[in-house]
């Protein structure tokens, strides 16, 4: 293995199948998404959040009964361990400049230490399993106690008895949520599990195949995730149409940012071709709610696609995931700098499935570089 | 980039050359590794920790001037913000079951985001060095911290009168080493900075390449080396030496072993094809100070070197880093559960190098899978 000579891939290694996965894909020419073998988006319209976690980390969509089980089964682990719940003021303290994903990747890591995830050397299968619900259970706890204790108030208990969606929207308000916003975040949420090979996903099972436990794995893809070339982006095509302002003001402002070369937050994708299928389904989310934000941001849709066509023909630039995200978590009550964490909580489903799938290969993943810098040795200078 | 085919390669990336780098490289046939134009030995043989780091970060070996200046500067870094130093107490209380490592990622990440790392969207390259700096200053405040906490004693402030080594030994024991244990450590401090492009270095490039700030980085590094199958076994290399107990027993301790197919801690490396040359300073070191421990270490190597040519002919196995590594960190009084993370200490010197590097080239890292499951889609069954 070592043996051989250098492999020559394309940079940032863009296609190079580093792995086989049963987990999903994404079909960027088609604009379709799958978890296992079944579409995202229609398991997004017909299916609990509960389930497709069932789906991605158990394996399968459970029977009504068995799914009601396992709904009671993550519910029963939000709480967070008494060191955490502790030490969780201190980290809303350090990180107050720092914003919300530092505290989550803090708190997370605290959170595995604290429930014993590490430093086994021989994690079984089975005991990486239970550490993932637990660490999935746990993060709106993690991240609705942080905010709030950012905000000044104490944090909110998690309650058992609503969905993991419902529950998350309650502990960040302290009110229990309108159940067209629980299930409008849901869906949400169900649409952000996964989505192929990302930089944040690809960093999860680096580490995991160190062998190193389930916490180790996900901080690493919360701190992936918090690059603003990955996770960055729902809340500044948000804060896009704050800067537009009113409709008359888009064609202009457009097409000054689009012959600048700056990027139009919100819009293009490095995979889809088409219309991203999560950004339809939010759009339809936003429409059913209506109202003056969901108006405009369909306005501006409509006309930076038309002068993207215009100005960059020969380009598909449509709406990305974060454009009618950012609409439907503002409609449902999100506070902004929540967006890229929620998104989080999502994806931290995705990440603990594919850790469990990594863990499952016994091959470390470790590529090489080239070294040209000048040649050695140098003798060493006295100093 | 998207448009073309998925790239073939072997498993585990392994020989995929992912970047150029000017940092170094290992040349495993010839037993020689080197930090930019230098050989990792020599500069452990004849310079400081700090002069080694400015060579990394700064670029270049200081003169005597600019490298006490250097010094004096990063000493003056050594002590934890406030708010980590309250939560230290927390952090090792959480931690108290999941080991240093653990509690090294919770506190690296908590120290970055009171320092106010992130959430900066464009970073720039003075910024991204000053905050390595710091962070490389305090992970011995840190670990030093968090190891008396856990023994139930009060953390001992840095002192900046002492080298990186010597101040990281008096904050563990809270007495100023003996200068060649300080010397030692600081030796192997050195040749442990860099190592080509291992699992953690290149998960601490790949969240880099996402723009994300240094902590979140350096945490993924952190989390890749806690894997057993990364940093695992300085301290299970001497757990094997005390298995055996006595000379007499190396012999069929070892034929058993490995006519069992087991690994023997401490010996072979994927990369090197002769002796490691990190091993071979480490053992002089361990010569120099003599005594029943080393000489019972040289008996095994010598012993399961020669039952290895003759049970595995062809294949080179010879100590690694990790076999006199815990020798001599034992001989210097260090605890054996501070070995992996004392070799962190080092590390992240490399992993931050590294961050740097990758932060000045804008292409994100972002590989591929191959969806190997059922053909989707799939209709969804009702729950």
């Amino acid at each position: 293995m070592a043996a051989q000579g250098p492999v020559e891939v394309p940079r940032g290694l863009a296609g190079v199948v580093v792995t086989e996965t049963a987990l999903g894909d994404v079909r960027g020419r088609e604009g379709f998404y799958h978890y296992r073998e079944y579409s995202a988006v229609e398991l997004a319209a017909t299916r609990t959040f509960e389930d497709v976690w069932h789906l991605m980390l158990v394996g399968g969509l459970p029977s009504a009964a068995d799914g009601a089980a396992f709904a009671r089964r993550v519910a029963g682990l939000r709480r967070l361990p008494a060191e955490v719940a502790a030490a969780l003021p201190a980290v809303a303290r350090a990180g107050a400049s720092s914003g919300p994903m530092a505290g989550l990747r803090s708190a997370l890591s605290l959170t595995g230490a604290a429930a014993g995830f590490g430093p086994l050397y021989d994690l079984t299968a089975d005991q990486r399993r239970d550490d993932a619900l637990l660490a999935c259970a746990v993060v709106p706890t993690l991240l609705a106690g942080l905010y709030r204790l950012g905000q000044g108030y104490a944090p909110v208990e998690p309650r058992d008895d609503l969905g993991h969606a419902a529950n998350y929207l309650y502990m960040l308000t302290g009110q229990e949520p309108a159940p067209e916003h629980a299930r409008a975040v849901e869906r949400y949420l169900i649409s952000t599990v996964d989505h192929g090979f990302n930089a944040s996903t690809f960093t999860a099972r680096v580490i995991a195949s160190t062998g190193a436990d389930l916490a180790a794995c996900l901080v690493g893809g919360v701190a992936a995730l918090s690059g603003p070339l990955h996770g960055g982006a729902p809340s500044r095509a948000l804060d896009t149409l704050d800067e537009i302002g009113t409709p008359d003001r888009i064609e202009p402002w457009v097409r000054e940012r689009v012959l600048a070369g700056d990027r139009i937050m919100g819009f293009g994708h490095p995979v889809y071709r088409t219309e991203d299928p999560r950004s339809r389904m939010l759009k339809e989310i936003a429409l059913g709610f209506g109202g003056p934000l969901v108006e405009f941001a369909v306005e501006v849709e409509r006309q930076v696609e038309a002068i993207l066509a215009e100005l960059k023909p020969g380009r598909e630039l449509h709406t990305n995931v974060e454009f009618f995200a950012g609409v439907v978590m503002e409609q449902c009550g999100l506070p902004r700098e929540m967006f890229t964490p929620t998104f989080a909580d999502a994806r931290v489903v995705g990440w603990a499935a594919n850790i469990l799938e990594q863990a499952a290969d016994s091959k470390i993943i470790r590529p090489a570089a080239r070294y040209v810098g000048p040649p050695p040795p140098v003798p060493v200078p006295a100093a």
